[in-house]
């Protein structure tokens, strides 16, 4: 299994694993990658990446960690499944039928259903797809049909409206509340594989944003947010001018103490997100493992953000974009604006990652996604550690040592359902670790 | 009043006010500085500064915001307090015998009593002190004699053991937990005053640290926490060899992965502290509003720190140097080691502050000292807030729209009784603020 | 607006106005209630009830705090909208034609479109509906077909599975994670409007039940939870025989140590909600304003439930029943069992709540559900208190006295996505107040 | 060692085993109870009993869990240190001269010293004391010397005053900021005993009480906070009429809505507290592993409080009467009056507990005191399951089962610098525990 990690590194320097066209062969009988669902009760609720290859009858193949071997006759094929440690797991009974196999596993009394069929194909060179976006959903869900299928490997050129649902000319085209371009179906991503979307490109393509003059209540105490209500403009929402030229932002209608103030244009997306597991449709303004709102300053030109895929095509949505965001994004909302993004697709087969994760040339940068930052830093700092673990092979204690002597956090979004702390590490720390 | 920022800007740009000997008149008669202390039942609950001017028998002067007028017959001391509105507040009774002079205050019928010393005058030029620690505190507490008693603008050279007790030989000088240097009593710091400590210099002096090789459980998910102890050198303490040529630390007798693991060293000063309010006294591992064992790296060389004294002459502690210290301190303990400290004080009179702030050439930062991280958040936020709203005259929703752009947070430190959160902002920021 | 203690002290009190059948005179021309439906690039955002009265071509009626005055002419409907203090609010103009009228909301210069249709009828006396379910959602969602449509007023019988998907007879009819009977559409339930469910049965119908022996690790210091964890029946699942005669529930295999330890049964409904609003859905172990897994044991038979309704007919599922449960449901399942449930429905139009809200003949009860225990506290005590603040027209103050010496807490659920914390009040302490 | 438990059960049940009198047998050469302190650098670090002896020369004896054995000779005492695996632990070389004894104390090469004394006797039998406070503590500490000297088994009848510092006949006694009776010092209490006080009366001793009319931050919504100041009777202090006869309070100036407002009274102590360890002085608001100002409504007649003793004596504390509280002390308040208090003492030596525990007929209880609610609440679990697991003889799994169907928590306090979080259990479900 190839490490999230290495592939990073190859696309930092230079001879991107990623960027290469992964070629499939065409499959043939048994011969190829499939998705395989357990099923009950008339629904699928677990998913594994079957990897076969036919030799005359013979089969022989893995699912997860374990070896399968077995024969095809006809369209029946018959598969023993054999732990890592050399015991019997079960046996796997498939028709061949059509696209959608079905069959069932047996495990010593214990039969349970399955269905199964093949892993979409590759068959292109790597394109760059312009996409004009004419709907715009306000929600992150599995239920949408895909906008545009595209291959990994592929490059999107696209944009994106503001987080008010008005896009580069000042049009309204969708309610407020992150209204999101998208979804993208990656083929061949199954649950249990993990989407790299690197970004490109993130270009601001209008000469305004906006946002609010509070402070939210979750980074005051509540004396000072009571007192600041008391204030001549409360609650106000406040325009910005964009000076794309010179990098910076400014008020549109300023105060005396305010007129000479700049903010250094830094484009980001806010939301990011794969099609949430289970059905769930979770609205624009949240969360979770799948990403979401994720609002973090670090989703930025030059970043590779990882998702772990729940549902097939991954189903990608993008929006939200920000000129700028302060840490927390206090205002509730941050300097809203309509983009041009540009970004790839890749997908890592049965890598599988407990949440969202980046990285970019200097930092590996893992996110907490959760309902307290008591337990967002938790889950931070674990999903980081068990990042360094496996990709470099160190025990938890010398992880510990790393991440205890190296490791930084930020605060990215405190506003939203769920708030976002980020825990990471410089990548020239890593490479000091001997291999 | 002068601002604490105002004083901070003249620090950067080498013309301190700070550096400058603050002269204080010979005080004849009634005029000169006082710290007055409301009392009963046998405790002081109250304290202000009080500044007189006598001119023949009349007397005027001011209590935080109250104007004081009155007369002086002999030891009797009468003065009229009005508030800014023009009501009067009250009279004071004050009988100047002795150098604890004592008295009433009368509001309409109900009276208290009072007592009244002359603060502490400064006669001389700003020196350098070398100061030797011959025992160490193990307490934060106003009940110790103070080691050694400075003017304001001193600078005092010492040195710290590690947080284990150890000195810069290898001796054991105390028992475990953070034992301090001090507490250096400040002449003329009283309750209401702001500590300015100006950090001049930190200078390992030793070639070994030592810590331990654990992520603290605050900062994992429990099936996380519980799986690194399956590890074979669980709860392992660990020495490093601190090569002060070369500013970097290496593991004495690493693993393999480890061989060629180098930490930069960034010497700093864990825990920094005046004697707590209201009599308290805080074992070494606590932090509170008084400052103690904040454990944040950006308490290093260059660094001025604020704290807001409690008792008179202030009380500071020094010690818990880190050669290097990660985000939220993971470890339980940094790289823990001994140093050579030098200081400068300065007291910002009348100046108040709801809990520790720091500042260097790049930035102002806040820390927020609580319970959770949540609570800590907000503390460190309105704090930062409160300091530009004050300093640069911005209502709340200017403040909230340079914070709310601009603002960032640190995680300084996870795994003491409280934890500490900073919120900071770069001056150049700031500087774009119209006066 | 009826007051919903009102409401439900009439319940108690034998007389319930809910128990009555509340009759729609036919609408006639423009006369009756409607919802309206602000709507923008094909969405709904914004939803209120309108009660309209047509004399001749007149035309009067409310919509929230708006009075409305117009005219009909053919299926043209006119009407200017007056605030309470007298100024405009706006105009609607109205095209009465077929199931879904369409017109437009003219405020100044901005116009926005509206769609609005009569409200659901309640032709029938109420009714006891048996209702046998045959599919079960692991969503709660707004998408999925009615399983019944009901009056208000009316009583449904029915059944719900256990948390594992098994029926009374030990069959398996659904996936694991809160499988729930429903949704059932409610008429006349729009909303803005709460959703009164009145518990009137529980009954267990099988002698078994199922849960876990852990502790969850968010009830436990770490290092409890790590050491537990050494335990020599890790994660064991346990079997519960049910003495239904007995009401008491004892192991079916017990240690020595538990051979005589006998639980005593309270059946309880583990999941209770409506359609969360947005065209959300979340998964059934899910909770939030909307209901959901909220896991509180006051759930009961003579518990009254007030949901808030945030689509048409509200759209109520339950399920999750619990044969008994501690605070905390602590080891990730309670006594997991299926169950007989009778329920009636009552909309209270108009009266909107926060969230969950509940009542028996002896407490008003309030949940927070939230990320955090201290998130959660607030918002249970704030729904508390602005509940009794309204009914008994107490002042922020009157209230704090009542709540700061009366209130009572519980934390009803510490294992799910968010934490669930009750705050109630004893009714006879509000009997007390003067009306 | 007898577990806490079981001695409870047996006050329980009326033959109380804390209620007879302990004797000791007067020590004679080595014989008899001593403690014995490890230290360093002039400070005690690590305390234990010591039991031990003596036969002729030959003397044996206990420490923990180490058998000691050796000989006597002149004032010369050498041990043996065994584990209970057989293996040495070390040598104890003591020297017998003096009230308190010297030594060394030998583990291979390492050497540290030791100072030891005999545990103070028990000559009389229980009496009951009655003791009048002159002069109260505002802090929790071990540095004042104690009121009385008091042994296990006795009573004291003694006073508290109000939070304020007013008596019972409204004269101010001391400063506000709930200041306490005591310290008591107990006979026999070393560090690692457990001091349970026996609450056997609280009796209101006046006719009044104060409170406040606002809801603390802590536990609203910084919204309903926000709001809630705009009452006309902002921060509005409150006097109640305590009408001891009939057990209720009044509004002494009620408004019309709670002129028949009547909150029963049910008295209780808001602080009871040792001296907490390490030195440190908590001021009498804080709460801790010591207990200090705990403010749980449980607390009262009936109830025996157990905490753990950091100093020799114990050193107990009590004050903060509160006639009537609302779980969590929302007011900041609770009803604060004085009190007649009468209270036992008893000495659980070497039964050491890691916070304060309580218990009455009904329940055993378990206080979590932590920075966060959601942090509390794991301590108090802990701690209950501990309890328990100890004195029950239940593994883990076993205790998970039982606490998990019959937990129950309280959220005893919110407004103070720690919350306090109980978790506790009917003792009618333990006696079903087969021993």
């Amino acid at each position: 299994m190839r490490s999230l990690l290495l592939v990073c590194l190859l696309i930092g320097s230079g001879s991107s694993l990623l960027a290469q066209k992964q070629t499939v062969p065409q499959p043939s009988g048994a011969s190829g990658e499939c998705v395989l669902y357990v099923t009950s009760a008339g629904e699928q609720f677990d998913a594994a990446r079957v990897a076969l290859k036919q030799d005359g009858q013979a089969v022989t193949g893995t699912l997860k960690e374990l070896k399968l071997a077995g024969t095809i006759a006809g369209n029946a094929l018959e598969l023993s499944a054999v732990r890592p440690d050399g015991n019997e797991f079960g046996k796997f009974h498939i028709r061949m039928t059509g696209a959608e196999w079905t069959g069932t596993i047996e495990r010593g009394k214990v039969e349970t259903t399955l269905t199964m069929h093949r892993i979409g194909g590759l068959g292109t060179a790597p394109q760059t797809l312009p996409f004009v976006p004419t709907a715009y959903s306000r929600l992150f869900t599995g239920t949408l049909p895909p906008v545009l299928r595209i291959n990994p490997g592929d490059t999107v050129r696209t944009t994106t409206i503001d987080s008010g649902g008005i896009d580069e000319n000042g049009v309204p085209r969708a309610l407020s509340g992150n209204p999101q371009t998208g979804p993208f179906y990656v083929e061949g991503a199954v649950p249990g594989d993990t989407l790299a979307v690197e970004i490109k490109r993130i270009h601001l393509n209008r000469s305004s944003a906006s946002s609010t003059s509070n402070l939210a209540p979750v980074a005051l105490t509540p004396e000072c947010y009571r007192d600041a209500e008391g204030d001549d403009v409360v609650s106000a929402a406040w325009t910005l001018d964009l000076d794309l030229d010179h990098g910076t932002a400014s008020l549109a209608k300023p105060t005396e103490r305010l007129k000479n103030f700049r903010i250094a244009l830094k484009p980001m997306l806010g939301c990011l997100a794969v099609a949430p597991g289970n059905n769930a449709s979770f609205r624009t303004r949240w969360q979770g493992p799948w990403g979401g709102n994720i609002d973090y300053r670090g989703i930025r030109e030059g970043t590779t953000v990882y998702l772990p895929v729940a549902q097939e095509g991954a189903l990608l949505y993008l929006g939200d974009a920000h000129a700028e965001q302060g840490d927390g994004e206090l205002n509730g909302d941050a300097l809203e604006t309509s983009a041009e993004v540009e970004f790839a697709v890749h997908v890592l087969p049965g890598v599988s990652t407990s949440g969202p994760r980046a990285e970019n040339g200097e930092y590996l940068m893992s996110m907490g996604i959760a309902g307290s930052l008591d337990a967002a830093v938790k889950q931070a700092t674990t999903q980081l550690a068990e990042w360094i673990e496996k990709d470099y092979k160190l025990t938890p204690h010398e992880a510990a040592i790393v991440l205890g002597t190296s490791i930084q956090y930020e605060i990215a979004e405190l506003v939203n359902p769920q708030v976002n702390v980020i825990a990471k590490i410089r990548k020239d720390v890593l490479t000091q670790l001997s291999q």
